[in-house]
């Protein structure tokens, strides 16, 4: 009665989950468990008083019932009870499925790899206009006329854009990078002519001199970049451009060697063709390496190594070997700081392992400024931390100096000391880097003496929409170092009193302006030279100070004023790397959006006024920081905020430039760079 | 008193393991359960009878018991039963698991990448030696002797083996390298003599030619060889040896761009000097490329992509387009066959992803081969393979074609036919990559001409110990391409016949050997000269073979015949890497046993005889194999076993110069190019 009520409330319970342990044994299920005291009979049977003990000691014994139950009765399982061993269990589980995880990957990896092998040869039918093979001759030297390039036709894409307006683009810089990034495809059938083939972040560019970064990590072939604006490239050198016929003149070394000319037509003309050193005027540069290209960085990885080896030859005296050891930088911006601090790092890092230790006693690098600080450009607290970190690394910073000429063994300069006096030094050398200044390129020099309104000296000047000032408004663009935008508010005074001179019937020059009209003026100035908001911030301070007869208006005279005083406050854009991007990424949005508002027409041919100002807004250049390396150390200057520190900053310092870079590929190479530092140090070879 | 009774065997049960769930509750841990049908109070203490099914009922919701057990009598836990998402959720662990041991170990590493750095500017106190900074003059020439090195003193290591034997090790190649990680630190003072201060890895070097792997990848610093063996590295040209005085005369051009001399002397010398380029007699190499160092890739790397630019400019007509993608391999060698496949694989793969697909069409790639097969030195099986791979990738195959001149825009080779009528032809020509043969090198010239018993116009003669014939014995050894195993086993006739004579009493030109004597000239002649085992397989064969007048024994004559006749099978060694390796290992551990067997003594002072024969074996070149890398193919010839295929194959020939690598960085970087290649395809940059 007993056992069946037992066994319906287990049948229950049982039901209820799939949880073996907790079913209770049934009573054919119990086998009989011989207790010493009682024989061997079934308990249940015989003794209903010992039914529990027993009962209970049978549960426990059952063979379905759970495993650990039963265990332990049985002999005890080896599980450890140390929880240390168990840890360690746990530990090799762990590890195991992480290198379980890991070999999954690689043979996809494997697998991957596999599939990019081409087997077959391919090679198809590709359709070529007989155009783009005998281009038609014109112009005015009558040379080739490039309408029809030989990838025309290679795809429906190109296709596609075979007769869009044509964009050329000049150089492979920052500028013109930013561009082919920003367009929209398929708006403009794109050519990029240049020299150079590859797109070099400028930026990483000492790291590469002494070997902490390969050359090929710091360069991205430009036929990926174009191909996703389905773009041409012709590996020319630009070397003039006909306005009105709208042709750039384009010359290229054929294969034995003689120049050939063409002619690319464009409907509109990006400038990007960068700056040239400046030497100066210093004789004997030839004697100096040049860090501006990556062939650069070859050269002087070498020579650098190449002295390296001398200084360790039996026949170099001791004076020779100093001589050989020492490393002269000239110029104390960015590029020759940095390239101090990566010497530096080369120098202590790699050089003591392999190379006889006296050469370490004999190295000193020496960076020759003419201002009173390096970095000068940067806020005074990061300039001296930097020159304390030098001075920590004895490296000899040399300011108030100018180089007078440059030897094959030595460098004359003059140094200015705190009287003023000015003396003549001398310091032997055993290796030079030039990196003073930029200068114009002949390129552009040959542009702006044909235009009118050329007046600087430097570089080409734009207006604040960037189209070169002079030539056929809306056709020609010009960004990065070759370029600045013209400072000359004042000039424009008429333009923004036109509207103001219309609405009161009179003559501009004849206005007088109440505070509200002048607030009316300011903004118009400030939409077309953003770079001047900075100075229109207290229109009421300034409307006081220039209305010097106190009448309460300012009149026509007192207005040019003000604005000329604006003017000469307003500084060029600076030469660096992150304006002329900004430029490129603003001159790509713009031309996405004219094409979208003159579908199907060619541009030039509807008279839209200016139809860069009806359609987009005007260049304002956002200073967003700068950093600096400085040997295991790095310093940011982000406007308001800066700061400076070791290790962390570097990485900091890496982390920026890394998502800053140009591709994935880049940043897959340079990351594999920084291990390969981290794991085996900087290799000195030369070859 | 069954309580207490359960109780005590509870109590028993409890203290045999400690899994919970074995054990029973103790009556005071038994808390209340309200069965329906029995209200609330405690069943033990009101219910006897109904005491088995409620303590079993309790046993189940004792709160101590395992947690299985309760759970299965509250409310269901929300596991999964659906399979699916049960695998779902142990996947996102494992994925957890992996992803949180990745994440350790990336922080591992930016935490050692962290101890990488020097902070501090290292520079220490360095000893350094007067004799070094100032060697004395001495030798024919009065040049200064190089007896001290700058570094001798600095470190507990340098200064152990500073009055060490000097080992001068002349060449950077594989057999000097192989010496230099085979050699026993601390036994010799070790000097590497070398123009090129690193080791290239010479087998993959077609690979760098088109991007398919890093310049530095194939590299390896010497410096960093050396530093194993605590030795030196001068980065000069072995000009001369003078063997009477032991001294190396070294030139290098110092940084004013003169040649400086100066003696290095040696105890030990070996010549791992390698080989030139042969040019044939055939004009017009100026033209060429050749494949032999590693600025040759970069140079070929550069040339290609430079023509694949001009193919790509508008001004370039069709047959000009046609001539620069025209690529003219002369050599169908190893080398020439490896490029011409590495090229083809750039030229399918990665050409037109970029450049316009006309180019694709417009490639030609052509092999010129002497012989009726290229591959010739393979098996024949794996020759036909190769010629089949090629037709399939559209590579032309000339053979028994010789180039007779070289223009800058053609080839211009004679074909013999199967007539055997010989037929001038041409070729149009973009590039063309000079790789047939090898000769001496001038330095190598000028010792032969020196030495008695040189006569092998390639290369330097040795013994089969490797030591040059002519020079002091035990003094200077040669190794690798500039030299060879000189095969004269019938000049030693009277050694091997001088024991036998000497126990017979007789002279040993009027011997006659019976066939139990034979075997034991034999087996001195093997031990000798190794590579004629081969040849001295079937003695009775040879015997009854060489015994003309069927006297049953050899004569004098006879013998001499026999073994000329040997003399004659055997072959030079090749000049391969592989044979330069184990002739470097051999010597490595050479000069470990000759180390052991000589302590402290100066060697050659006392009089060993032959010192050599005493402690090691001859050598012995056993060919391993040849592989060669045929496009997306790959073939394999181990002596007796060859295979060839596809992919497979080619992950097997990569495996096999991986695990040859020189040094764990190599692999890394090896490893490193290819998933890059995976990823990104190669790079056509020049710069």
């Amino acid at each position: 009665m007993i056992l069946r009520h037992a066994g319906s409330r287990i049948t229950n319970l049982s039901t209820r989950s799939t949880l073996r342990a907790s079913r209770l044994p049934r009573a054919s299920e119990i086998r009989s468990y011989t207790h010493p005291s009682h024989g061997g009979a079934s308990p249940f049977t015989k003794r209903p008083q010992l039914a529990t003990s027993s009962a209970l000691r049978n549960f426990q014994l059952n063979k379905h019932a759970s495993p650990i139950l039963r265990s332990a009765s049985t002999k005890p399982i080896p599980t450890p009870r140390n929880g240390f061993i168990r840890a360690v269990y746990r530990g090799a589980a762990l590890l195991g499925t992480f290198v379980g995880i890991s070999g999954i990957l690689v043979v996809a990896f494997f697998i991957y790899d596999a599939s990019t092998y081409r087997e077959e040869p391919e090679a198809e039918d590709v359709p070529v206009s007989e155009l783009a093979l005998n281009p038609r001759r014109g112009g005015p030297k009558n040379l080739p006329i490039v309408d029809h390039f030989i990838d025309d036709d290679d795809c429906a894409l190109n296709k596609a854009v075979k007769h869009k307006p044509k964009l050329v683009i000049l150089g492979t810089g920052w500028g013109s990078v930013a561009i082919l990034k920003q367009l929209n495809p398929g708006d403009y059938h794109v050519t990029v002519v240049s020299p150079s083939n590859h797109f070099l972040f400028t930026p990483m560019l000492p790291s590469a001199t002494v070997g902490t970064l390969e050359l090929r990590s710091l360069v991205e072939p430009v036929r990926r970049i174009v191909k996703r604006v389905q773009g041409h490239f012709l590996k020319g050198f630009a070397e003039d451009v006909d306005f009105s016929e709208k042709l750039v003149e384009v010359s290229a070394i054929d294969s034995s060697g003689q120049k050939q000319h063409f002619y690319v037509p464009y409907d509109k003309l990006v400038i990007g063709t960068g700056s040239v050193t400046n030497p100066h005027g210093v004789k004997g540069l030839e004697h100096c390496h040049f860090l501006k290209d990556i062939s650069d960085a070859r050269l002087i990885r070498n020579s650098i190594v190449r002295n390296l080896e001398s200084a360790c030859l039996p026949t170099t005296s001791d004076e020779e070997r100093r001589r050989l050891l020492s490393f002269v930088v000239s110029g104390g911006g960015p590029t020759g700081v940095e390239f101090a601090a990566e010497l530096f790092d080369m120098l202590n890092e790699d050089l003591t392992k392999f190379f006889p230790k006296v050469l370490r006693n004999e190295i000193s690098v020496h960076v020759i400024q003419s201002r009173s600080h390096i970095l000068n450009t940067y806020e005074e607290a990061l300039s001296e931390y930097a020159e304390k970190r030098f001075a920590h690394d004895a490296v000899d910073v040399l300011t108030n100096s100018r180089v007078k000429e440059v030897h094959a063994d030595k460098i004359i300069f003059t140094q200015k000391d705190e009287s003023g006096k000015v003396v003549e030094k001398e310091i032997p050398m055993g290796f030079c880097l030039w990196s003073t200044g930029l200068s114009q390129t002949d390129f552009c020099k040959r542009l702006a003496a044909k235009l009118d309104g050329q007046n600087n000296k430097r570089a080409l000047e734009t207006d604040s929409h960037l189209r070169v000032v002079g030539a056929p408004l809306g056709d020609v663009y010009a960004i990065g170092d070759c370029a600045t935008v013209q400072n000359n508010v004042s000039d424009h005074i008429i333009s923004f009193l036109r509207t103001l001179a219309w609405e009161k019937g009179k003559d501009p020059e004849k206005m007088a302006l109440s505070y509200s009209d002048w607030r009316g003026v300011a903004k118009r100035v400030k939409q077309r030279f953003p770079q001047a908001s900075d100075h229109l911030r207290r229109l009421d301070k300034l409307f006081s100070a220039y209305d010097k007869d106190n009448s309460g208006t300012l009149d026509f005279g007192e207005l040019r004023e003000l604005l000329a005083q604006i003017d000469s406050k307003l500084t060029s854009l600076p030469a660096t790397a992150q304006r002329a991007h900004q430029q490129g990424q603003y001159l790509g949005r713009k031309f996405s959006k004219i094409a979208q508002a003159a579908p199907g027409m060619t541009l030039n041919q509807m008279d839209y006024g200016d139809l860069d100002d009806a359609v987009y807004k005007a260049f304002e250049y956002k200073h967003l920081g700068s950093l600096a390396y400085i040997g295991n150390a790095a310093i940011f200057d982000f406007g308001g905020m800066s700061f400076s520190g070791g290790l962390v900053a570097v990485y900091l310092w890496r982390s920026i430039y890394f998502a800053q870079s140009v591709s994935f590929r880049t940043r897959c190479l340079l990351a594999m760079d920084w291990s390969k530092r981290a794991l085996f140090g900087r290799d000195l070879m030369n070859f």
